[in-house]
């Protein structure tokens, strides 16, 4: 979908406080740029990595973040979970395999309300959601650093998520719990705009003229038809709820067959 | 994330009707591949695809779709969006750039409320949820075969989403609209079991002990301060919620401490 308005910031100054994000172990450069255009795409951009596999900076990152590059220069190397986790107050660890540990599980949706929650009046975020390597997912050791388990409910019997789409999941799952973007809108219809609802009256006119032509050619064939048939015909008009351009087309359109029938004496006249 | 039941069938019995996802001029097999896991991620099989650039089948397509064959294998392709939604009776257009054309704006929830309202008592789908081709979304014509439009609402600084993300937005929204899938969940602790919960007797045992420990300790310098000092540790204790096992652990630690101090008889004695 394309679309950014490059005219915004890049973060909005009036973006709630977003939980860190903490790669942990992360295989694929790629991975690691698509989960950095996934945050930025939801207005996250505190990215942590816990030793990166292939090393770091990283090409194929960069080529695959699609310009979160920012979300990337900011990104903070570390050489354990446990130094990257250290100044945070809540951890979250996404899993599907449920371990042999007692923590809470919640669904992203649960564990985004608790983030907004525990960020309330805050200036720096405290709160942050784990993600484990690709092939294998965060090991006991990694998910004992965390409060909770951050589960997404998917099809069980398919349930295997890109990293990048279950970092697009955790953080759409926040954002949408106190989104702060309005949906985009068509711009408002002005007053003469090609675009602006037609009113009453302007269909209603339009239908006046309608019905005398249709009487002219005969297609009330029963007059206790012709109510019904009326009201049916005007249901379906304001109903569809055309501007004022289109009941200029329909009118138009009526006009001109009318003309061409009259012109033609077509021989299935109705 | 790692973690599909392989005991689950792919798609299961009890799926509500899900609609149809209608890929447009898509260009990069690997994408659809990407589009066809989303889908199945979230429970939603039937792809139709209309003029794929690099041709069908494609074998892209089928490394990328990391098991989601059936919904590839399943894909009906047509040559243009007209015949692709023929016998669709809803259909919405996912695009982040508003276009001058009237119609409703629904976001990617509002959407799924929707369509779930549409398909009620259906035995088949008729809601269809287009997307454009990756680089250019849907054209003007592709759009005026829709009824409404999807927008995600997302940073408008950043909005760019990649394919399989919309699709996997989409489709996610739709599944949690009515998600029949419960939230994973560590199995539920049998009695005697490790895991299950400490009894509030458990934990008051185990602080009888420190208590008393603690007393011959002289831990509690002053006497008022003793029944605030010990509520405190009692709250913390009742609060971190302990297992069982836990409790064991806990007992053994003070155990050894004790131990351990009185074999050393430590300088800084509390």
């Amino acid at each position: 979908m394309a679309g950014t308005d490059t005219s915004q910031p890049l973060i909005p100054a009036d973006m709630p406080l977003a939980p860190v994000v903490i790669l942990v172990r992360p295989q694929l450069g790629e991975n690691i740029g698509m989960c950095a255009r996934a945050m930025l795409n939801c207005g996250v951009t505190e990215l942590r990595i816990v030793k990166p596999r292939d090393g770091w900076p990283n090409d194929d990152a960069i080529a695959a973040a699609s310009g979160a590059i920012d979300v990337l220069n900011n990104a903070k190397l570390y050489e354990t979970t446990a130094e990257a986790v250290a100044d945070l107050e809540y951890v979250l660890a996404t899993t599907a395999r449920m371990r042999d540990m007692v923590k809470p599980v919640m669904t992203a949706d649960a564990a985004a309300r608790d983030v907004h929650h525990r960020h309330h009046g805050r200036s720096t975020a405290n709160c942050g959601i784990m993600f484990g390597p690709e092939r294998s997912g965060l090991e006991n050791d990694d998910v004992a650093f965390a409060d909770a388990i951050l589960n997404i409910p998917l099809n069980p019997g398919f349930s295997s998520l890109n990293l990048a789409q279950a970092v697009l999941l955790a953080c759409y799952s926040w954002l949408c719990c106190d989104n702060p973007f309005p949906p985009a809108a068509a711009p408002a219809p002005q007053d003469g705009d090609n675009s602006a609802p037609a009113t009453r009256g302007e269909i209603d006119n339009m239908l006046k003229y309608l019905e005398a032509d249709l009487d002219e050619r005969g297609f009330f064939r029963s007059a206790p038809q012709r109510p019904t048939l009326l009201r049916n015909i005007r249901n379906f008009f304001f109903r569809a709820a055309p501007t004022s351009q289109e009941v200029r087309t329909l009118h138009g359109i009526f006009v001109a067959l009318r003309g061409r029938r009259r012109g033609n004496a077509p021989e299935n006249d109705a």
